[in-house]
This record gives C-alpha cells, sequence and structure tokens, in this order.
C-alpha cells in the first residue's frame, strides 16, 4: 500500500502516541480546580505549563493572560499565507473538583491507563480536547511539509470554565483584536457515540429570570381572608400555567418571533440519529418525554426554544401545615432559544406578558440576569463542511449532525469576534464529565488528533480569503 | 322608674363592678402562656386559681382536670329543674406570649385600667370572656331570686388553646358523659363592633393536604432536557391554576357536594351590617379583593368553602439562578368547609382530582391531616335566638349576626357531644388579639355579663325539654 496523506498523519500519530499520552497526563496530575480557592495556585501552574508545552509544539507565541480571577493562555501560530483563513480554538484548562471519597476507583489526579481508557479528571473535560490539538497540529506539518500551520492557528484556553466563566467575555472584550478569527472552533463538548462520531452544529441560548409576585403586606390568616383576596402562591401558580398552550407551545406573544426553523434537511439528518429513547430517558432519570407537539425528543431539546421552571416557592414549606396566605411567591423561570430569536426582544416579551397576566391587586417585579445568545452554524457553511470532511476522513465513515441543547461561553466569542463557532469534540456520553472515573478513549483522543491534522488544510484549500 | 328584672341584673353588675375588675386583675397577672415550657407552672396556677373563684362564685363543682400537656377546668352547676337544658360554656385560661420588648406601652402581665379599658395579655382572649361568665350567673340569681342557674350550667375552660389544643379532643371524649350538653356556648370570639353587636352563628371547617410531585428522579440539566421531559414544578403550577374555574369557583369535581347554601335571609342579613371594604383591606393588609363570582367579601370569607395555597415550593428559590428541572415539588392546600360539606368526602374528592389531573410521568402523594369540621347553628334554633334576645336586652339594641371565616376546636365540641354550638363573645377587633396592648373594654365586659345574666333564664323558659 502506498503512502497517501491519511496513512502519513496516522503513522505520524502512532510514533508520537507514548509521548503525547505521557505529556497528557503529566498536565492532569496539576489539580487545576478553578472552584475551589486553595487551587489557585494549581490553575496557574497548569496555565504555565499549557504555555510551555504549546511554545515546544511550535506556537512563536504562547502567554499567559491574567484575569481577575484564573489565568487564561493564549498561543498563535501564523501561517505565513495573506489568504489563509484564520480559526480560534477554544478549550480550558480547568477541572471540576474531584475526591477519591466522590466514588473513584483510583485517585482523580493520578491518571490511569486501563483497558484503552485514560482516566484522570479532566481527561474528557477538557484537557484531553484540548490537548490533542498540540499533537493534530505536528501531524499536519509532518504529513504535508510544512513549517507552519495551513491556517492562522490560534488558542484560547481559558482557567475558569467550570466556575462560570466569570470574566471571560471581558476577557475576549479586552482582546478582541489578538482573538480575531474567520471561525471559532470549540473543543468542549462531545459526540453521539463511539459508533456515531458527530459535529455539533449550535448550542442553543439562555435567558433567565424571576419573577416575584406580592400580594398582602404579610402573611395573613387564611380563615380570616381566605376566599376573597388574591393569594400571591395561587397566581404565580396561574402565571406559569399560562407559560405553554395545550399543545405545548410557549404561550409569550412575540417569544416565537424571527426564529430560525429546522429545515427539512435538518431534520431529516438529525431523525438518521440512532436514538433510543428508553435509554434517553435513563440518562435523564426521567419517567416519561413530555414537550411541544410536532417535535421529537432531540428536536425540543437541540432546535426548539424552551420555558422551564427552574424554582418556585412561596408560603409554607416546612413540615405540617400553616394557616396563611402568603405575603409573596416567586418563580425562576430560564428560557432556552434558539438561533433568530434576540435576547432583548424575549426580554421585553416576557415582561409585557407577566404585565398582562398578573392580575388586579398583586403588585410583580421580573428580573432579568445577563443572558447568552443562540449560536448555529448553516450544515452547508465551508468551515462546517471542512470539519464535517475532516472528521470523516479520522472516523472513516460519514459523520452526522447533532446540536447541544444547553448554552456557553462559545456564543460570546460568535457574539464578540462576529465569527461562527464550530464544534470539534470526540468525548462521548460516558466519559463522566463532572462525574467520578472520568476517563477519554484513547482510540477518540486519536482521532481527535487526526482530524485537526487533515482540518487545517482543508480549511485553507476550500475557504481561503475567509474574512 | 319601677324596677325591672333587667334594672335589678344592672345594680347588680353596678355594685359588683369593682370586685369583679380587681378579681380579674388577679386572674391576669398569673402569665399562663401555654406555649412557653417555663410558664407551665403558671398555666396549673391559672388552673387552680380558676376553679377556686368558680367555687367562691357558688359552683358546688369545680376541678382541674389534667391533660399529657397543660391543665383545664371544669365547673358543673345543676338547676336542680329536670326539664332545665343544659348549657357548656367553652373558654380557655391560657395565653399568648407576651413580653413588654414587643411593643406593650406597660407590663403585660400588670393590668393596667385607662379610659374605661383593661390592659394586659388575656384581657379579651380569653380570661376577659371567661370572666364575666362568674358575674353573670351571680346577677341571673340575684335579679330572679334563684339559688341553682335555671339551666344546668357547666363550664370548660381548656389551657391549651394558644397551642393548638393538642390534648382537646382527647379529653373532651374522655369526660364525654360529664360534659354532656343540649348547647355549647363559646365565649372566645368578638363581635362586629362597639355599636354593631353581633352573635356568630358558626364557623368554618378546615381540611389540609400536601401534594407532592415526582418528576426526575434528581435535579437535571435544563438545558439537556428542557423541554422534553415533564417538570414537577411547572406541573404543580398547573395542578394549583386547575383548583379554580374562571369564576373563582373551585373546580374540584364533588367539592360542593352536600353544601348548606346560604339562605336570602341569611345574605339579607349579612349584607345589613356595616361592612366597609376599604377599611377591611387594610386589616387584610391586602390590595384588591377578589373570589368567587355571586358573592360578597363577607359570604366569601364567612360562607363559601374555599382553596387556598398556603405555600408552594419546588427547585431552586435562591439568589440568582440555577439551570435545573426540579426532581420534586409540593404545594401546601387548605380548603375550608361550611356546614354539609364532609371531611371524608372532601378528601376523597381532592385525592381523585389531583389523580385525574397530574400527567404520565409524574408521580404524586397526597397527604391528609386531621381536618376540623365546619359548625354552623341555623338563625331560627331556639338557643340561638336566646342568645341574640340576651344580648339585645343586655346591649339594647338589634343584634345582627355574623360568621366566623376561621376554624376552631367549638366543632370538635358540637363532634363529640351532638350539640349545636353558639358563640357569645363581647371582643372587637381593636381589642389586639396575640398583639401587644391587649385590652377589654369595660363597657362591653360588662355587657358580657349582663348578656349571660338574662341568657340562662331565657334558654330555661323558651327551651325545656331540650334534648
Amino acid at each position: 500500500m502506498s503512502e497517501t496523506p491519511d496513512s502519513a498523519v496516522r503513522t505520524y500519530i502512532e510514533n508520537h502516541r507514548a509521548a503525547f499520552l505521557q505529556d497528557l497526563a503529566e498536565w492532569l496530575r496539576i489539580p487545576s480546580v478553578s472552584a475551589q480557592p486553595d487551587h489557585a495556585e494549581d490553575v496557574r501552574r497548569s496555565a504555565e505549563w499549557l504555555a510551555g508545552r504549546l511554545k515546544e509544539t511550535g506556537f512563536p507565541t504562547a502567554e499567559v493572560w491574567q484575569t481577575p480571577g484564573a489565568p487564561a493562555v493564549f498561543a498563535e501560530w501564523p501561517s505565513g499565507d495573506p489568504h489563509a483563513p484564520t480559526v480560534l480554538v477554544y478549550g480550558h484548562h480547568d477541572v471540576q473538583p474531584a475526591a477519591r471519597e466522590d466514588g473513584w476507583h483510583t485517585d482523580p489526579f493520578e491518571p490511569v491507563l486501563q483497558e484503552n481508557r485514560l482516566y484522570a479528571r479532566g481527561a474528557a473535560d477538557d484537557k484531553g480536547q484540548v490537548f490533542f490539538h498540540t499533537l493534530g497540529v505536528r501531524a499536519h506539518l509532518a504529513a504535508t511539509g510544512r513549517t507552519a500551520p495551513a491556517v492562522n492557528l490560534k488558542l484560547l484556553i481559558e482557567g475558569e470554565e467550570e466556575s462560570g466563566s466569570p470574566h471571560f467575555r471581558e476577557l475576549i472584550e479586552t482582546h478582541k483584536d489578538r482573538i480575531a478569527a474567520d471561525a471559532v472552533i470549540v473543543s468542549d463538548t462531545g459526540m453521539w457515540s463511539k459508533d456515531t462520531p458527530t459535529v455539533c452544529t449550535g448550542m442553543r441560548g439562555l435567558a433567565e429570570c424571576e419573577i416575584v409576585l406580592h400580594g398582602p403586606d404579610q402573611d395573613i390568616h387564611s380563615g380570616s381572608f381566605g376566599g376573597a383576596v388574591p393569594n400571591p402562591a395561587t397566581e404565580i401558580a396561574r402565571l406559569v400555567a399560562a407559560l405553554h398552550d395545550e399543545n405545548g407551545h410557549v404561550a409569550i406573544p412575540g417569544f416565537y418571533e424571527g426564529i430560525t426553523e429546522l429545515t427539512d434537511q435538518e431534520r431529516e439528518l438529525l431523525a438518521e440519529l440512532p436514538f433510543d429513547e428508553e435509554s434517553w430517558l435513563r440518562t435523564a432519570k426521567s419517567h416519561a418525554t413530555h414537550g411541544e407537539a410536532g417535535y421529537s425528543t432531540l428536536e425540543r431539546v437541540w432546535a426548539r426554544p424552551t420555558a422551564e421552571v427552574n424554582g418556585i416557592g412561596g408560603g409554607y414549606q416546612g413540615a405540617g401545615s400553616k394557616t396563611i396566605i402568603p405575603s409573596s411567591a416567586l418563580v425562576k423561570l430560564s428560557f432556552r432559544l434558539v438561533a433568530g430569536q434576540d435576547l432583548d426582544h424575549v426580554e421585553q416579551a416576557v415582561r409585557a406578558w407577566a404585565a398582562a397576566t398578573v392580575p388586579a391587586g398583586i403588585r410583580h417585579t421580573v428580573t432579568f440576569s445577563p443572558g447568552t445568545r443562540p449560536c448555529l452554524t448553516p450544515l452547508d457553511h465551508p468551515a462546517l463542511r471542512s470539519v464535517a470532511r475532516a472528521m470523516g476522513r479520522a472516523f472513516e465513515q460519514p459523520i452526522r449532525f447533532t446540536r447541544e441543547g444547553g448554552s456557553g461561553p462559545a456564543a460570546d466569542l460568535q457574539d464578540v469576534l462576529a465569527a461562527p463557532v464550530l464544534f470539534l469534540g470526540i468525548s462521548i456520553p460516558s466519559d463522566g464529565w463532572h462525574a467520578p472515573n472520568e476517563k477519554v478513549e484513547i482510540d477518540l483522543l486519536l482521532k481527535g488528533v487526526e482530524t485537526t491534522a487533515y482540518l487545517w488544510g482543508d480549511l485553507a484549500e476550500n475557504w481561503r480569503d475567509a474574512r
């Protein structure tokens, strides 16, 4: 068999596999838990370690960027080709807390290789998925004979993702010019399963609010006044009950305005995924599916906007009973948004709906938290096609498409950089993110390496002069 | 002016007024706070004091009855007339907690007479209203020349009313034979106002339950699963929203079954009360009236059954937000019941309604607490007519009729003794029950004395052979 570009990549990866895993294990030994103040020094060490390793990889620039919290790492490797597109890879080097007594079979910060899996906190989320980019770019250079990547390659690896990215927006606005890119590649997600490699095409946005209803000026006796004054706990329930119509559509006027509907092609592609409802329900720890009429479960969680109650409360909730009409009641609502929905418009629609729904005699307040915009890359976007093609070569099978129901800082990058966001993740649901015994499958990790080894050449070839 | 029976009573009361107030003050000095364990000895002392005073009043029998908690006092004075009806007076000798620093202008347990008002904890609730029976029966004897009351007079004065009467039902069941009566007179309520003396004809009953809805086996991520599984917080809200129809009627099938509707006469009598909605709303600390269509505010709180939310809760209620679908949610409901409604039937109706309303995929539990039956004495009941007549003589004006929206142990007496319950109270809303600076109006207190001085003779005359 003659040497093809792909076999050259594979040979390179095979030859460097042991050293790659050894290096990753070294990084995983640093307990960079951003949520725990006593690990602040470890998070700093993790950033320094990564910056050093990126320099060794060949990035001419690799810097630690301070924030008011934990530091991020930025690296840049220009292509040299004035027509090359610029790509920014996003990931994070901090990890979730982990302790042996949480149910880990081994020390979470002492990586263990077993049955072709690497067990350690951060193996999948997200150090493993950040790290495959280092060997990936080297394999790309080795297989193509280049001395610099075919794209202008930038990496931004934050240190506070597991703490809610409190300074991320500020960080990327501050460094907007340096991180400018034609596309963002997020390597902090997963794929459908080991046998079904997928590319995620978007995430839902998120608008969150608290609505408080105020009735009597204090809790009053339900015997003396019950039946004759408005009860804020009853009214908060009526408000929530009015959130959806009988078909499960969100009933807030204007909520769906501007929405990018699923295309027939996308619906067909989603329907091709080997979805097993029973297994999905087990993962959801739920006992039934329920939602908007006319949509499948995957469409409901990935591609439809929702209104969910995250919390409701008012009056007496302790043991036994208390015969009061409570003075106030609250509900915490979150709205998942899809492409085309505007955060400000949704907020105004919710405010108008609440004002129109709450009855006389009840005062209400609506407080919104800062929201997260949805992101979605069209199926025919050239960069998305490159990612799918590169992944298809690595996995040697067709790549299917998914979306993500959650929301994340990726949307901030899309927003600040005005660039499409693509998702390249090789983690699978059983990897145990945030759970004990987190692991990454070595075969998939190396498919990640291989995908990026093809991706930069594909992008440069098919998406020149992107800006 | 010649000596009428009424002027004889008034003369007697006037002559004994000073000693009566002095005795009452002595009793009020005993801080019989049943809710505070360090006052247990005071509650015991209060019972002993009352039993002693009832003996001095002339009751041949006056006993302290022990309970697993605070003691009650029972006294009995047979009429001697085999045709005389038997009346049991109910009241309580324990009081609410009180401390100078709560806002009292004077020591709550050092009675102060000021502007014809007696200020002290328990002055109105309930020592004053128990105590008017002592001078009342003496005035009755003095004015009629009798040596024993015209009715078989019994008093049961409990010591745990302010602690929720935990042993009352057991107490009255144990002593059922000794407290047997043709009618119960409850002197632990009030009247409309100083200028509008009233008799209460009934109290609402109370059924209380907690409904818990269980969705996913644990809180789950609203991004990953939102929009596709049933949310117990949303469903508890829908359940509560389904409690009432658009006219404010309780929408639980069978809820109104058996109800004794207000008669036209009762509605007319209630409408005659000088009701001022603005002032009522100030008392309710509420900003609007709201309730069942077709009924006035007074009818809604006194004579219509209700379904009220006393508490609702589920999911995250703290500061900020948490993107979860909660595992469970609960609501605490109380149903006020009116005459004709059956506690067991209401419980079954609520259970059936919940089972029919909660959707698939949500497990629910319904837990009822022991309920309180409603009580209502018909307007044409001979004992009620006697009370109204006696009160009319004392107040020298027509007596109007009210009801009470709350629920109380009176219903247990009605239940165990199978006797009608009548309410004879002279307290007014401004007396400050449970509040600082509780007081009783001396003029009204003496009208209570005078009412009972007429009542026993009137009852004996108009309601012979009652049993």
